[in-house]
């Protein structure tokens, strides 16, 4: 069985005893195994990109740049290949897993624009012959702590732009799907980059604790649960880290008695059950103003829904493929045993379903539940599967409160035809992430992605303009050069 | 004797019985009483502050904006006034207390240009027929916390602009003198604020507590030692605030040997003793590089320092005036003696100086300290008082190693004539705000304000284009309006 | 009977032995004489720019904006001054007048950001040890010749930000209605702007043409008819100046059938009345589509129209004024006509209408017409007078074709609650500036200011950002400092 | 003999009669034929542009921008192709070429920034309600006319910004070397571009005039000498285009005496003799200041220009070519002699010579000219070819003041140590692109690039982002959605 090591300094690396299996979600079968790194390699990581940094921090941001636009020609000569280390590993269909691989290459793009983006701001003559300007340092050595659900598209997020804002990096991508992080490590060697900039450690808490209390690591990208980012935003600010933490999400559609429903319809199919509901961005609850609005939805998605396969991620005419582990599909579906016996109604039934040829893949299909209310459980919680709730209300203000009052404040969308109520809601929704009927408000790569409220830890969103300022430090220089020969006179004053 | 209270919802109110004396540090006498905000108190300024907030965030940016125009106009008409209080409870001369104000006028000014600066980026097609831009809404409420030795500017650094990009505000300056921020609040309110939209709590750890853990607080911006401001940064961290917290400073200069040594000579004066070096950007320490320079440079100090003038606030023709508090002279003064101890050289010795008329201020004398070395307690700590210790290396390298190795990253500044040398420095010094040839490089109201390492807790500086991002939080919207009649294909993938 | 002159190096002068004669529209009597500059006077205003150029240009940004804070203040303070001067020679009552002020106030409002708006942009490291930046110099002398029907706003749309970019200013106000340059001329000396940097010049072609041809005059900037526009910037650009030279409009509505057909009516009478229709905003075109929506359209305006008042602007409760003169009152009058004999139907009709106790004054009424079709020439001209004229289109499509074939390209406006609809209007449209159910969308004074195809010549559009553009030209300046004692080799390569 | 077409609509065509012959300046043979386009032709090209501009500019920018990326790819993979192009038709010797080529690729790194660059502003909440952003749309077709001395770069400068901004294009390159273009243009059809989008014209005059009178062209974009881009300027403008005319130039390089003279004596042996003097950033003219100064670098300058080597493209040791036709030379040598007869001293003499195997070559040796001064012929004239001369004078004010007096303003530089000095420098010279110790101040791509003066003609410069701002144009939109029932007063009040 194919063990994974960790790469560092320029080298693939299996120094670790301690191991845990990767499994093949869609056959339930432990395929591989991953090393969980120790303290000790976790700082041989961290010393290689110390090591790596003057020289590429002194690196011209044109030259770094370079490796970025070699790094995107190699991403899509590859894409094949990533594709398939993140179905198997993570079970995503092959169609599923080229978006994600796209929007990853998106946020390579956008670090090409580093010498753009770097720019500080120049003011001539802020008093008589003296001028101020600022500029954007990196940080030195930062690390990405990155999820299971996306293996190539969230550390896309952080590494390509921290490293040609000039910092060099320690990647832990989750140990569920660990290949996808190793093999873009090699591209990108490929394409250039100085060993040591770029590192990977696979690992569980022992290497994440390690990257949140060394002294050299400046700052921590993450992104997770709610209750682990907070931990890792703690944890990274008490030892004098930059973090931003990114968690959980409950992100709500609302449809209003003007929408087009069928394109509603269509839209939320994808957007609730695409890659099986594990994405942070997953529309999982349907809120319809208006009782006939929600029952034409019901019975519209009711319909649609039957032709929803889920299955595995090596046939494309899936729709869906498997849940991450056989836990986690326990979780799901108790969730939607706990709606149940909560007095919802289950309108289709996604439990257990009959996947053949791939009798111990865990599965679970698409589920539709109407009649929900704030109290459940199964509200409550982000659940993390291809699960739809329905909510309804008689007026789209009980939907802004609904949105208003959870924990979560991740993404949200409105249906509607309706310029006013659009605007109306995207002002006042306490939500970071806003569509307009698009029910998958992942901001492209040149703006920033963030929720609110308890789905974000931090001032800074990541990636885009945001990661930008994440990544680099800002240094004011105030410049005056005195003309030969005048002396000029004692200031006790503070300067005005 | 006069009661200091504070200032809710449009109104001056004395609720407390807990006080604290007032002192003019010029006489040493206690003039006033300050009352000392319980937990209910703070939490009716919040109250204020969150009921305020609907109507003001809804106001068009351009409409707050005019407060602020109004109230630079008030602030300049009533600035002897304000100059006054400063001197009488600060100890301030006034050519320096008009400085003080000069610059926190500086950033009402800035806080004008709110519709400017909260421009989103708007990006037209994204995707066919899809748009996406950003907004930064305002926060809520928001506190700020300020110290003693600047109580005009630094409050100004905070309230106009979180006001201006509309949020409402509760600020805590500090109790030793109160006075300032209250004659603020009530020219803010004849500038047409609404009542609420900000509010002055006078307290201590109490009231700051109260801050950092009501839930209705978004945000905190503090300035003062950097043992409380890791505190304050902590624990609103862990109340789900945003913060940042700017702490304490050993800002040094180098003195080439290629400067102009009279010129430096001038600026350090001022630098070092200006306020009585009670300023978080006070050029404290001077590193000569090269025996010939020091020697030079070191004479030259002795002869100018013997025309300068420490007495009361009531002389503008004083350089500068008393310490805070009795108990903040001994303990400058103990650091001289502890240098001396230790093996420096004192060359000025300020300790216990004679003031005719003014027998028990709160005074010391400039002193100037040569000989000093790393090791010593003089250097390692913020001494905070009209000090200036000189450091003796042979290198350039040398002395930015000094700088580098330090706790704090606050300021600093080198004297040279040449391009190469400043370049270099200013590149890769770690410190947060660099002079070239400017002793006290704070930066302009439309750049930012902060340091590196431990002189700053959080990502955004203070102020300027940061404090608009610190004040604001980014929403991204995606907006998509399906056409009439067309039914789009369902899709399972990532959007692309 | 008072002597206008001109206003020369902080001096208000009247060397001209050449006039004319200024009315009051209201009245139809000439009520002041305005002197005509000469040559030899403009260039005497010019050589006063120029001398005062230097040591403005070399004032620090932040204090050439305290001065436009100052004028800011006065303006407001002298608000019925100015709204007495423009009633007076141009006829607008108070209410339109105190808009236009007021829109102009946000010009010099948005000149006090300055220090924000001139920073260039800093890059560090473009090649090793080589840093680039870019500066905002000004110009030098700048020109604006402004129209009369806005005396108080078109200027300041032009010389507060040229100033506070660091140029020097000569204004050729429209002889029709000059005193209200003059007035704020003096208010800015009284603001503490040095003598020379702004300067009034009266007169008429031959001021024009002087400013076109002088040397020293480095841009222009032009406000009036399309074809004095083409003329200005002809010969600016043939003398080697930078212009901007804004022309005609003819500017649509076009009305939906979703649309809220009361409000609509009421945003077009003031759109299309306002000011008599004498603006370059002014809505006088609307297109209907469907019939249903003209017949309703007409009828509802018919009956709107009934209330509306036309008078002198002694009295605030009329709605709009007289025409700026007695021959322009004929050409609209003739239009109108013209209208009729081409086969519309005139609705309403203004033409000489009875004003009680002004019966010399040059009053045409608010007038409605009909089935206007794209081939009459009171459609192909802009007529500048209180006529709105409705077309009838079957389709959006032939309403947008409408407008993208007509010779202007100012402003347009759609009135629809369908997001789509105002989308696709917006993206497609051949105009400047569009409004969405908002009919005369002139940017706010943060952004910027200008028409399309024969609306506008130049670049840029004006004030704004597009304005500090175009009031400074750019440099770029890269840096390199060799090391001590370094020689590099030879490079015949281009430097890549 | 080959016979060079032209490249329309995706296809490369031959449809003309009338031809000029390309020579090889390195053997002064004739060795293809160029096509020179008739005014049908060329309006071919313009309707292929005019019909692929709809759907180009309804491309998603983000997709633009792959073609973008992919076309750099290609550009590197065939560099050698494009360098032996460049070397065959102009004679730039292959460092050259390659450096040249590479300057051009940074610009095509630049237009895969247009996601970014094209972003607009967005103000919410303008008004109660209102909404107001600016687009940045493309203008439709535009033209390109490119000058024989970068055949890559110049033309890289232009098309791929335009066409990535949403544009379609035409570009006339120069008929001496115009082999590199047509090979660019399938370069980028491979990469991905639609037909149409992209279309190169050769020809002469009647080509030019075609493109700057045809109804459809909507900007020009031009490079050459000052006569011909003030014809285009003027032209282009009087029908109706957009224009930005970059014409002649002559950079000087002050010398200070306190700069590094062997530092400055190799800058500047590259900086003049580079690419045989062709190049608009050519420094041809030093400027000592002192006779100190003087004496020393004549003498270091004649001993190091004797190892330089004039000759074919064809052997990379050679440090520069011949010049591009046999009339060029001649006139280079003419103002030699003329700097001669009118008092000079030719301290090396480069007329006439000695190129074994290349007899016929039109070439002409480095050129070192002392004692010029300003009322010579050659000090007046822009040579372009390898000659230096050197200036006299006595103060770094009377140098700056030969610089500002000359009629160009392209490009300076200033070799000096003094922070002070560089600084005076830098914010006072006329000139558009500065160096400090830079003596080919060449802005990188993220900057823009232009002179002052008649250097050139319009308000932007070209490429980075004012190019971004030349080939859109600015449309500003205000939104407003009315609520429901709720109807509005009539305001006929100008909006405030």
């Amino acid at each position: 069985m194919d063990v994974i090591g960790h790469f560092i300094n320029g080298e693939l690396c299996t120094p670790e005893s301690r191991t845990q299996p990767v499994y093949n979600p869609s056959t339930g079968e432990a395929v591989k195994q991953v090393l969980l790194a120790s303290d000790t390699t976790v700082k041989a990581a961290i010393s290689s990109a110390q090591a790596a940094y003057p020289a590429w921090r002194n690196t011209p941001v044109n030259k770094r740049a370079q490796v970025m636009f070699r790094f995107k020609a190699l991403l899509e000569a590859h894409a094949d290949t990533i594709i398939k280390l993140i179905g198997e590993e993570h079970g995503k269909i092959s169609h599923d897993a080229a978006g994600e691989l796209q929007r990853g290459i998106e946020n390579v793009e956008f670090a090409c624009a580093a010498p753009q983006m770097l720019k500080g701001e120049y003011s001539k003559g802020v008093g008589p012959g003296i001028d101020a300007w600022s500029e954007f340092q990196p940080l030195g050595v930062v690390a990405g702590i990155t999820p299971f659900n996306f293996p190539a598209m969230v550390p896309l997020w952080m590494f390509p732009l921290a490293i040609a804002c000039g910092n060099t990096f320690v990647l832990k991508p989750s140990e569920r799907d660990p290949s996808c992080a190793l093999y873009m490590a090699k591209l990108l060697q490929e394409a250039g980059l100085p060993d040591g900039v770029f590192n990977v450690v696979n690992g569980d808490k022992t290497a994440v604790d390690t990257l949140l209390t060394d002294q050299n690591v400046q700052a921590v990208s993450f992104v997770g649960s709610t209750s682990i980012a907070e931990y890792i935003y703690t944890t990274a600010n008490a030892n004098g880290k930059r973090c931003q933490a990114l968690g959980g999400a409950k992100n709500h559609a609302i449809v209003m008695p003007d929408a087009d429903l069928d394109n509603a319809v269509n839209q939320l199919l994808g957007a609730a059950f695409g890659s099986s509901g594990e994405r942070c961005m997953a529309l999982s609850v349907v809120v319809a103003v208006g009782n006939t609005v929600a029952e034409q939805l019901v019975e519209k998605l009711k319909v649609a829904m039957q032709d929803l396969r889920v299955g595995s991620y090596e046939h494309d005419t899936n729709h869906f493929g498997p849940l991450i582990t056989q836990t986690h599909k326990a979780k799901v579906e108790d969730y939607i045993t706990s709606a149940q016996q909560q007095g919802a109604d289950i309108v289709v039934d996604g439990r257990n379903p009959q996947v053949p040829d791939y009798p111990n893949g865990f599965y679970v299909g698409a589920t539709l539940i109407d009649k929900v209310t704030a109290s459940m459980d199964s509200y409550q919680a982000e659940i993390f599967g291809p699960v739809m709730q329905v909510l309804r209300v008689e007026t789209m203000q009980q939907a802004m409160d609904l949105i208003d009052e959870h924990e979560y404040g991740n993404g949200t969308c409105i249906f509607t035809r309706d310029g006013e109520a659009a605007r109306y809601f995207s002002d006042h929704i306490q939500v970071g992430m806003v569509g307009i009927n698009v029910p998958l408000p992942v901001p492209v790569a040149y703006h920033s992605f963030g929720g609110w409220k308890r789905s974000l830890f931090g001032d800074l969103h990541a990636y885009g303009p945001d990661g930008v300022k994440f990544y680099t430090k800002r240094k004011t220089i105030t410049q005056r050069w005195p003309s030969t020969g005048v002396r000029e006179g004692v200031s006790f004053a503070f300067p005005s």
